[in-house]
């Protein structure tokens, strides 16, 4: 058993209530987890009453389920949904709780299992979870996802390390990631969230047409939809509150035009997607689809993903992290989205972020499409920065600028 | 660490799913249970899947928790209440879901909070399951009730044992009381199940229009409504299937009528409820109404209870179990109601069940009334049995037989 120092978890409760979720007195929250996350979550908890919050609701989930279901269900029942969770999550989004998720998966998890049940399982998930997301956004509710230690995870993380030692490896690695040994985290983190912001108005101010990425395998334009807005950092939530969707958070990020990508991108890390691991992938995009993909491993179950629908095969979000930041220079895959999406740059498929288009909040879907926002039930992203990585921005009248070089920033802020 | 023998959770899964719930192939599976549960509920899952659910679903929830809230949550917010819970737990049985709830509770875990806050949370969980209990017993739906270890639960059952070994012991207990250590639980139970409804057809036989009960502290008259169904083992579900509400079970019960209750009952052990612990209690009625309760421990918090509503006064059940019971030889209290209860004749405070009732099923609450059945949002068995408690049964002409001897059944079936 790991243990967890009691004053470390409180700063990360610390961290996650005050500059995640700008959390309210008087607010509710609701902590979707799993049971591995149980020490954070009561510490969680406690700091919420503590600041507050008239009541902290839990919904656990627990990894060891999938697995048996996977291992014992019948086969034609992996569409199946515990809908009451969508429609718990929803009830509560709607009074305005905030919304926690404490992350931990094993990326091995559904490895090994029928590609048809899992594809399935997926499916039925992202066809649930999407109007969570969706009323999430609109509602400007604030959402926050970080992640803790699970032995599963921290046995992909340090498989050279003997059992015992794994998970105290792991969260020593997620103290370092989250500054917890800093006297206030919270304070370390508001000072870089504020660097996010100045980046992303830098980039605002310089109006792209297109990001043109180069780099072994590597050759892709980006067209960005003319209105796109980036964004870093803090995003804005109710009433003047700011809250930060995920920590760790090292990227900027914006809005691709849903139908004006070309060329081919070399994934620089596996494909993780709910215990779902995809390695060695190309993909070749034709006027912003997805017209080829290749896989070393997996591809059987990425070619299900990308048909899941129409938007599955477009992007949904362009997104840049340098090659210098702390989790890319701690140098492991972390075999998390949430960490590694935070080691470099990376491209979404799926779904795109209203915000990251100027006046998109509440845009009906046509409206979003036609201005190059991508729909899709799923938002999967997947890695293609290194320190190989050059990006050029193409104006509209098609001259270019650096905007990285080698992985790192090219222009000051 | 509890070392689990994979063997005994597979008959406990077994028992539960095929002698508790009855459950069918293609039904989905709903459980509510606490996270120390964690070892039963998965290998119940894994048998589900085994004999055709389509779905097994978890509700967890986390002692902790409650303990964080009652420490930390402000004055005013302890009715605030999880109504995704309730919501969700209706929507699974509406699509005719199994439900089993794995019950471990520390009973100590409320106290010395706030009694003022325990009460608000009391009635506020009442209120809100009222509906999910109504719509499971109009509709049929299967549903059992069984426990399993946890350490505050232990602590609180082996005080005098080594921390580290009241968890086992706990465990050992409870592989007796479920005959685990048999070569086939399930059909040990059936038979026994087959007795306690004999049992409930001779009292059904008999028509009594009252029972006296008298002991020392004792000597109470509970009339039965007059259209009373004892009931004991099976229950009536749908399409032909019968399922057992509580496993552990060792009684026979049935409607008392809501008014007509005189005199005076002795409690035989504490009054515990939702982490609530009161002790030395006597209530005296009249017209079927509690009209004093004394209590040497706790007796604030009883009143408030008596008070949530008008039903709360009143008998929902009176259940029969004589004092050779193996829970009551087993010579402990388990400060658990499900264990105890079937240790012991007990009366409930609040609702009575309209399976107690001839033709009770689907009748509107006001000709239930009348019919003598009690409406409350609470249902708080309380135990009156012991060795030195005789029951008689008072027929509609005043004259009387015995039904219990010092604890023992007075007739045979």
């Amino acid at each position: 058993m790991t243990a967890y120092s009691k004053t470390l978890l409180q700063k990360f409760s610390d961290l996650a209530l005050k500059v995640g979720l700008d959390l309210q007195p008087g607010q509710r929250l609701l902590i979707l987890t799993t049971l591995d996350c149980a020490p954070l979550v009561q510490e969680v908890a406690a700091c919420a009453y503590q600041m507050g919050a008239r009541l902290v609701d839990v919904m656990w989930d627990d990894e060891e389920l999938h697995t048996l279901r996977f291992q014992h269900a019948p086969p034609d029942s992996f569409h199946e949904y515990s809908t009451w969770r969508t429609s718990g999550i929803l009830e509560c989004l709607k009074r305005g709780d905030a919304y926690l998720r404490v992350y931990s998966l094993d990326p091995n998890l559904l490895q090994g299992y029928n590609p048809e049940h899992v594809a399935a399982y997926v499916q039925a998930e992202a066809q649930h979870v999407r109007p969570v997301y969706d009323y999430r956004a609109e509602a400007g509710i604030p959402w926050l996802v970080i992640t803790f230690p699970a032995p599963g995870w921290a046995a992909a993380v340090f498989p050279d390390l003997p059992p015992e030692r794994q998970m105290d490896a792991l969260w020593e690695s997620l103290v370092s990631l989250y500054h917890l040994e800093a006297p206030d985290p919270a304070e370390e983190w508001r000072r870089y969230l504020h660097k996010l912001t100045a980046r992303a108005a830098s980039l605002n101010q310089k109006r792209f047409a297109a990001l043109k990425f180069t780099g072994p395998g590597t050759d892709l334009t980006v067209g960005l939809a003319p209105g796109h807005a980036w964004f870093g950092g803090w995003n804005p939530g109710r009433d003047g509150t700011f809250f930060v969707p995920n920590l760790p958070t090292e990227e900027v990020f914006t809005l691709p035009h849903r139908s004006r990508v070309e060329g081919t991108v070399r994934l620089t890390k596996p494909f993780v997607n709910p215990g779902i691991l995809v390695e060695d992938v190309t993909f070749t995009f034709a006027e912003g689809r997805v017209v080829q993909a290749a896989a070393g491993k997996g591809e059987g179950l990425l070619q299900k993903v990308l048909d899941t629908d129409e938007g599955a095969r477009r992007l949904g979000e362009v997104a840049l992290v340098p090659n210098s930041s702390p989790i890319s220079q701690s140098g492991r895959i972390f075999w998390n989205p949430l960490l590694d999406e935070n080691a470099s740059c990376h491209l979404a498929l799926g779904n795109a972020y209203r915000i990251t288009l100027s006046g998109g909040k509440g845009l009906p879907e046509e409206a979003f499409a036609a201005a190059g926002g991508n729909l899709s039930s799923l938002h999967i992203d997947f890695m293609v920065g290194s320190g190989e990585l050059d990006i050029d921005g193409i104006a509209e009248d098609g001259t270019s600028e650096p905007v990285m070089r080698t992985g790192e920033w090219a222009f000051e802020v």
